[in-house]
């Protein structure tokens, strides 16, 4: 059975403008590799309502469930929420459990929960909530999208909470093997190898190192007996 | 005037699967910026055929130029070349001007040009080659859509052969102001002032550092006397 397939969505203009690096694409790359779902496709869209209502909607109807990162803090520019909200046709509106969360966060600091702080706890009807045990200001889940924190320390704690309640397929196995050769040597004998292993995916990594060229070849798949076999066949093809 | 929208299509399972953290996006970021180009979107797919003429065909009609990496090399893997020409419904082959390229480059270090090689020598019909001064390997510019390599040095290299060629707006001026106050006591102040200035983007951006809680408010615009007076009120609300 194939795995679940999966979509991202980054919401920032600080990424598209160069400000900002984003990690948590990273990160979320591999958590998901681990646990046997595959990351299909990554979209950023800046803050703007049309951006990410269309995105939304594009992503949850085309694979099995859809991560957000960004846009939902208490400033003027966080307009995630409401526009996955939007996108599912439904209303927003500040929910009393996310109010109690952030009531008891900002108490313990006797920090006022003001009109801005506010915005965090409006939730979407019928989402669930994703705890945020460093800041308190929940993410939710409405429909196959988890809705998520920009900031990689949240983002991080709120996809460890969700992973074990996601049902994963064979985590992706693999394994790689340096060759000192030039792509373009390396590559006909590696598409007969992808030829006779098509359950395999096997890429193909040039790089440059002290003025040598080679090329990391990953062979991946959810068979380990498969891969072992692929790899060895390539380490005759190519000893070092 | 508004400036030239741009989008980027990142071709690459390597990305998808975790196991290289892509780099090229944001050099991409910061370079059209400079240059007065509003990146808009960017998305991730992986080697798939119809993932990457699905993207290039969106891409292409939702934006002015769009800018990709990934999947040019000899490998059985690297399909963008041929899913570029796809979206674009014209043939692809074999050209006599970039397999010279290639020939010249390869005779320099007595190396066979081969089958495998020789496939970085198709290019579309009606596409204009991208020089690349690495690996002689050429990029291509076929409608408003810039094929360029996925290795970074190679993909910067060629970005740099083409930023001249483009056409940009004004750029983008930014300052921004470090304000040690928690997010959701900035909000508020900061959304007036937004209000008093919607030709600017303004964006604010939360950190904690040493216990502390703080954000970074950054405010965009391509008139600098606008940003220069809008941080001086910033500056006014929050006093170091």
């Amino acid at each position: 059975m194939p795995n679940p397939t999966a979509a991202m969505l980054v919401i920032g203009d600080e990424i598209l403008s160069g400000r900002t690096r984003d990690s948590n694409m990273y990160h979320l790359a591999g958590e998901l590799t681990r646990v046997g779902i595959d990351l299909a496709e990554v979209r950023v869209v800046s803050d703007d309502a049309d951006a990410i209502t269309g995105a939304v909607r594009a992503l949850s109807d085309g694979f099995d469930m859809v991560f957000t990162s960004g846009g939902i803090g208490p400033t003027h520019d966080d307009i995630t929420a409401e526009n996955v909200a939007r996108a599912f046709g439904v209303p927003i509106s500040v929910r009393d459990d996310a109010r109690a969360l952030l009531a008891a966060h900002y108490a313990r600091s006797g920090t006022e929960l003001n009109e801005s702080r506010l915005r965090m706890a409006r939730i979407p009807d019928g989402a669930t909530l994703i705890d945020n045990p460093i800041s308190a200001a929940p993410g939710f889940t409405l429909g196959n999208v988890h809705v998520m924190a920009g900031v990689p320390t949240i983002f991080e704690a709120m996809l460890a909470s969700i992973l074990p309640t996601l049902v994963g397929g064979a985590p992706l196995l693999s394994q790689s093997l340096q060759i000192f050769r030039g792509e373009g040597d390396i590559a006909g004998p590696l598409s007969e190898l992808a030829a006779r292993y098509p359950d395999l995916g096997i890429g193909c990594y040039p790089f440059q190192r002290d003025g040598a060229f080679g090329a990391q070849v990953v062979i991946r798949g959810q068979d380990g007996g498969r891969v072992d076999a692929a790899i060895a066949e390539l380490n005759a093809m190519f000893p070092a």
